[in-house]
């Protein structure tokens, strides 16, 4: 293990993350804020960068372990020098680190009781961690360092959301950088639509922020309720749709082929199960909670594409929704994104080829000597990218599993420790009962927060880029 | 589809039925009990049968597809035709079927709401159906019945349980009869064991049905709690630990390598499993619910092992104890027995498999190119077989989703639904809160009554086998 390679990296990552800081810094000052908490980290942050940087200089080149190292020390990293303006700001060390974690993750899980009790800037730095965080702290990294080179697509994969590459450009720098640049214009976008709706800039740019990264957190304890407003939810939406879908599918539908996206299987399958989900949960909050059809389907479009897009937004306290209409929110925390998506979840392409690989042995049962091979967007898949699609569904079974394990060995009832576990490692946010969306996740003992912390890297990250460090062959010579 | 040799097929079933039915016949005559259920019931079946088999006379080969429908058919024949007493004691039409199909496919959900209202021979034909059904129907008439022959290879496949063929003898007649044998054998020695600890010989016989088939029915509403007996309890515990392992492997230990069964990978991880997780339990129940460890320790191990072999018997309420000591039983649902046995569940062999299989992709990302195959029991398993577990896992989460949702729209809790349907496609018998080991599946919707049938018999003929009778390929000429 080459680990000058991996500090060296750490070095130029805490540069990188002193620049950024300057933002909410700014903001700060706008707000005529205490200029410490960030002028603090910024100060740590750069200062030691700058020495990782110099004391380990490399060149030359790494192998698969580096790289798949450099990616999860990477997250670490960030997450916990990310975390430094809250314990400034007086938040315990676990709660501020469990706060980045679910900030760069884009989980959006909160464990702030009283969030308005802390500065703007600090929440719109909470805000901006997902929207870094939704399209990848490596992938803007390789857009803006032009020393990666090579070297630099073997990062992309372990960061990037899907079983299967999407070669977008033969360079992956360009990939970088042209994923970076529809993901910047279409969150102007929602910039401009959440200001003519009547948001005020700052509202504007920190919801922009968490949808876009698929995140959740919002600078106010009522979330997107605070608002009140038909038109902002009909926006924010939109745009959580918009980003639960590929956004190398955007540039393709621009720039090449029109019908890209419309043809596109996992993009169909992805609307056509939002869309069932909405439909199902308006006619039963309509039997169950609401006077007509109307508001039911208001809420019930909302928090299904919150919630199957990994946002995990509420404009409702949906846990005191009957279990009825909670078995239908159960069931869209499965969903997730698409690929190449900043949702969270196990991603739509990876359910559809399970189940086309659950119904082909139906037909093999018929046609015992048949060979038929599995297809996606009418090609067929390599058998060994379904194996990988079915080895991570099963390691995310057995993490789910075991989390949840630990939390009602500790006490948390099951339901709550089921989807705490569920809203974690698929980096979606809130769950049920004592971590549901109005509730919060500080009530979980020190060691679950633990758990929980891991669950949203090894979600974030697709499970076997961090599960491959705990192996002891990993870490031989 | 040759529909001729599917109702040969029932007719020879039906037959058979009926001679069955002459032992709670007996049982009733003992008690002097009416004899007109059973009286009334064997005529029909028997006559039927009669009728059907002299009408559709075949000797003709039959093709997959049909012996699929043979085996499907023959299981529903059975729970219709096996319900007939039921409904002749004043039980409604779809309680009746669904106790019958609970007892055949050996699941012991029950819907009789006063156990000890009905007859001792209905209960005594209760018990027997779980035994029967335990280690199969099919097989049961494979051993019988001659004229099958190599057909017979076809259906004994169809309705074994596990994923690979164990080729016990070159002739399936040969095995069939053996492990119907070995089956008798431990069964007699049940009823010896319980009888010397002072059970009545009908509470013996009774009771070994249930266990032996892992299937979980009691005479008594209070099940096992109602000999409050530690012996007692001891001898069921060890003879569903029996149960639940391979009974080919059984016949080999006494017959060929006495080492077989305790180099077998599958029967060690289930007793290691099992150990762990009665353990586990203990603790947990030694800290919430009881006094001291022993007592603990008393109601861990039979609650463990009755929940992990799927057999379903109750020494206590656990729905009363606490969501952590819930969510130890509710790891237990998902173990089930080895393949070969009478148990439920996905079955050892599977959930290793599947581990196995998450792991390789581990080393994959560390080794791109190699090619390690997956081993069990120190042999390469084929990919095919791999495929064909990963599905069959696939189909049953769907599946248990599916129902789950189903009764969650009617209105049941989150919890009791999920566990109705993992416990009904399990073969185990009760879940949590309404269908509790002391709750009743008489309060289940109608809807929810008749998809939970269907669980049953799916979980019993493990999914495959009924899910392709579904496709419009099936019955395609
Ligand atoms: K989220
Ligand atoms: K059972």
């Amino acid at each position: 293990m080459n680990y000058t390679i991996i500090f060296n990296f750490a070095g130029n990552l805490l540069k990188f993350l002193s620049l950024v800081m300057v933002v909410p810094l700014l903001v700060a000052v706008y707000y005529g804020e205490s200029l410490l908490p960030f002028g603090i980290t910024i100060a740590i942050t750069g200062i030691l960068g700058i020495i990782l940087s110099r004391v380990y200089r490399v060149e030359g080149e790494w192998k698969v372990k580096e790289g798949l190292a450099i990616v999860v020390f990477a997250w670490i990293t960030a997450a916990i020098f990310g975390s430094i303006p809250f314990m400034l700001e007086g938040v315990s060390v676990i709660n501020s680190i469990f706060e980045t974690m679910s900030g760069f993750t884009s989980t959006g899980a909160t464990v702030l009781v009283d969030i308005e009790a802390y500065s703007k800037s600090l929440l719109f730095w909470r805000s901006m961690t997902q929207w870094i965080g939704g399209m990848g702290i490596i992938v803007l990294f390789i857009a803006i360092l032009p020393k990666l080179g090579v070297a630099g697509r073997q990062l992309f994969r372990a960061e990037a959301p899907g079983p299967m590459e999407d070669k977008l450009k033969p360079r992956i720098r360009s990939t970088a950088k042209t994923l970076w640049s529809v993901y910047f214009v279409i969150s102007s976008l929602e910039v401009v639509a959440l200001l003519l709706a009547g948001l005020s800039l700052y509202d504007a740019v920190t919801h922009t922020f968490s949808t876009m990264g698929c995140g959740g957190f919002s600078p106010y304890g009522e979330g997107i309720a605070a608002f009140n407003s038909p038109l902002v939810e009909s926006i924010i939406t939109l745009f959580m749709f918009a980003a639960g879908a590929n956004f190398a599918l955007y540039y393709r539908t621009i720039f090449s082929d029109r019908s890209s996206l419309i043809k596109d299987e996992e993009f169909r399958t992805y609307s056509l199960i939002l869309i069932s989900l909405t439909l199902v949960l308006s006619v039963v909050l309509w039997q169950d909670a609401y006077q007509n059809i109307f508001e039911s389907f208001r809420y019930a479009i909302f928090q299904v594409v919150s919630i199957s897009t990994a946002t995990g937004f509420a404009t409702v306290d949906f846990n005191m929704w009957s279990d009825s209409a909670k078995f239908v929110l159960l069931a869209a925390m499965f969903v997730g994104g698409t690929a190449g998506s900043a949702a969270g979840g196990v991603k739509v392409v990876r359910s559809l080829l399970f189940v086309k690989l659950s119904f082909r042995e139906l037909f093999r049962l018929l046609h015992p000597k048949s060979v038929r091979p599995i297809k996606f967007n009418g090609k067929a898949v390599p058998e060994n990218v379904i194996m990988s699609v079915v080895s991570f569904l099963g390691l995310y079974i057995l993490l789910s599993f075991f989390t949840a394990s630990v939390l009602a060995l500790q006490g948390v009832d099951i339901v709550s420790s089921l989807t705490a576990s569920f809203a974690t490692i698929g980096n979606i946010g809130p769950g049920f009962n004592i971590v549901g969306p109005y509730a919060n996740f500080d009530v979980i003992p020190f060691l679950g927060k633990v758990m929980l912390i891991g669950n949203m890297l090894f979600g974030r990250l697709e499970l076997l880029t961090v599960f491959v460090l705990f192996l002891p062959e990993f870490w031989e010579e």
